[in-house]
């Protein structure tokens, strides 16, 4: 293993990002993406992410300069056209308004079109939660997964993130695949030649599988079978044609067989509790504290509670990947 | 098996909530969610709730008469204060000025606060689809299911509803309980005298039970580990403290032990696809289309479809009842 610093990492991603072409604001909201998930511990969202967008540039399907276009296109619905660059910028270009909406009209929606998008969803809601937001967010992918009862792949691992601010604590978040796994998960141990669990994924003709490759090949599964499958179904819907972007399937024919990052929409859904709430919105909001600690008291931990250990870790120690990563990214730098 | 119209089931309903004093608007509003529950083959949601009304009415737990307030309390947030009622009458009340405010404002949430709330949600979801419009419904309900990890009820049952319109088509409705099964159907087996599923529950200790008694005097548990349990969550805090209103916790402590239904908040989202997309919207959701014959292609089933199958069973030929459930209603008939 290599161990680096954050700055170390931040800088190797954006010395990678500006190698290749990107603009100035994407190798920076980029970068912050990558080395959130490095930090944060969530290995298939970090550095191991770099590499897939370098050849999702090389491919074609990316753009790395393209500046977003803002659109107030109702009084409670912002969209943001990313002119198919990544999401980050988009989001950051997008965020002002949606917050803006979200604190006058109660809740609001911001709507990505036609960006690339690779990272996971939290680094989306987070930045809400910090203003006092409550906040969901969706993507479809492509087309890997079986819905329960098939055996073709048909939805995305279509993430849902949902994110509740708390005073003088992190925010409470999930941000969890609709799939039984994230595909970078599957990926990395088939990069470590270790077999998955049943129950992530089925072979062409829909058996069971352990195989990584096999499943990869075959079809991912739902997580929590017909009611995973169902929501898989509402975030094809919701953040694909409801908001006229791609389906996870039409994202896959747009990809050519060239493995790029999936391409279409995001949906992010934000309420402001004090527009609801005036001034009971504090009680209230501490009252939500009674459902933390009911988790916490019994032994059960809060769904982002290692990431927040491993943040506070990464910043005092640094992180360590693998040579074998670094190596494939040092190679970036030269290729 | 008693066989009986869907007339004869609404006639006997209605004649139930009138003998023990409901006002004509809940008699009317209670009666439908009931029949539809029933006409739906939802044995759990239909007649077999009826005892229940009565008894949370008997003990003091439900408004019989209350009329709903509604409140046009920001520009895209309705709430409702159901002063106690059960929850249709004041869904019927707010969901105009949601319907309104969706499509004026693209996105609009309505709260129903200080409701009882017994039935499914999808009978407040498809009408707001038969509108042209995407909805969400949440609610809490009483402390019944541990969270992931844990071992002790904290959550309710929480479901979580989706309605997707389609032209010419019914529309695509999903409607479940974040725990691994509604509480209605481990009642449903207690009193048939079936064991449940590993997985449904576990006893005080916090060991898996295939009793349905001891699971419901332990705890239930959540559907899809730890992603089920963030869901429930959620559900928790925007159906609950985001709209001011109580935690299943705190639904249960109010009940006091006379195990009537669940008091406190639902939370409906309702999004106007035309808003968001104008012109371009029938060609968008006509794109929807696919997502729904990819499932159907492979020989997977939507979400709804027994639902509707049955309905159009029931419709022609009606629906049959235990004899030992129409008992329990006749009796209540004089009692």
């Amino acid at each position: 293993m290599i161990h680096m610093t954050l700055e170390d990492v931040r800088h190797l991603v954006e010395t990678v990002l500006r190698r290749h072409g990107f603009s100035e604001p994407h190798v920076q909201a980029v970068a912050a993406t990558i080395v959130a998930g490095e930090r944060d511990g969530c290995t298939s969202h970090g550095v191991y992410r770099l590499p897939g967008c370098i050849a999702t540039l090389r491919a074609g399907k990316v753009s790395p300069d393209a500046a977003p276009e803002v659109f107030d296109s109702a009084p409670s619905v912002v969209r943001v056209d990313a002119h198919g660059a990544f999401a980050q910028c988009a989001f950051h270009a997008g965020m002002p308004l949606l917050v803006e909406k979200a604190r006058s009209q109660g809740i609001a929606m911001l709507a990505i079109n036609r960006c690339v998008h690779f990272s996971a969803l939290w680094p989306e809601v987070e930045p809400l939660t910090e203003r006092g937001l409550v906040a969901l967010a969706f993507t479809p992918s492509h087309a890997w997964v079986a819905p329960a009862g098939g055996i073709r792949p048909l939805f995305g691992t279509n993430p849902i993130a949902f994110g509740w601010p708390r005073a003088d604590k992190p925010p409470f978040i999930f941000d969890f695949a609709t799939s039984a796994a994230a595909r970078g998960e599957i990926d990395l141990h088939r990069r470590a030649g270790k077999p998955i669990p049943l129950g992530w994924g089925i072979d062409k003709d829909g058996q069971p599988t352990t195989d990584p490759l096999t499943a990869l090949n075959g079809a991912m599964l739902t997580f929590g079978g017909h009611k995973g499958s169902a929501l898989a179904a509402m975030v094809e819907l919701i953040a694909g044609p409801m908001i006229g972007d791609l389906t996870s399937a039409e994202s896959l024919a747009f990809d050519e067989g060239t493995k790029s990052s999936p391409y279409g929409g995001e949906l992010i859904i934000a309420i402001d509790p004090q527009r609801i709430l005036g001034a009971e919105a504090a009680r209230h909001l501490q009252r939500a504290e009674a459902v933390f600690e009911g988790i916490l008291g019994q032994g059960a931990r809060l769904p982002s509670q290692r990431r927040y250990e491993a943040r506070v870790l990464s910043e005092r120690e640094g992180v360590r990947i693998p040579r074998a990563l670094y190596e494939e990214i040092q190679a970036l730098l030269v290729a």
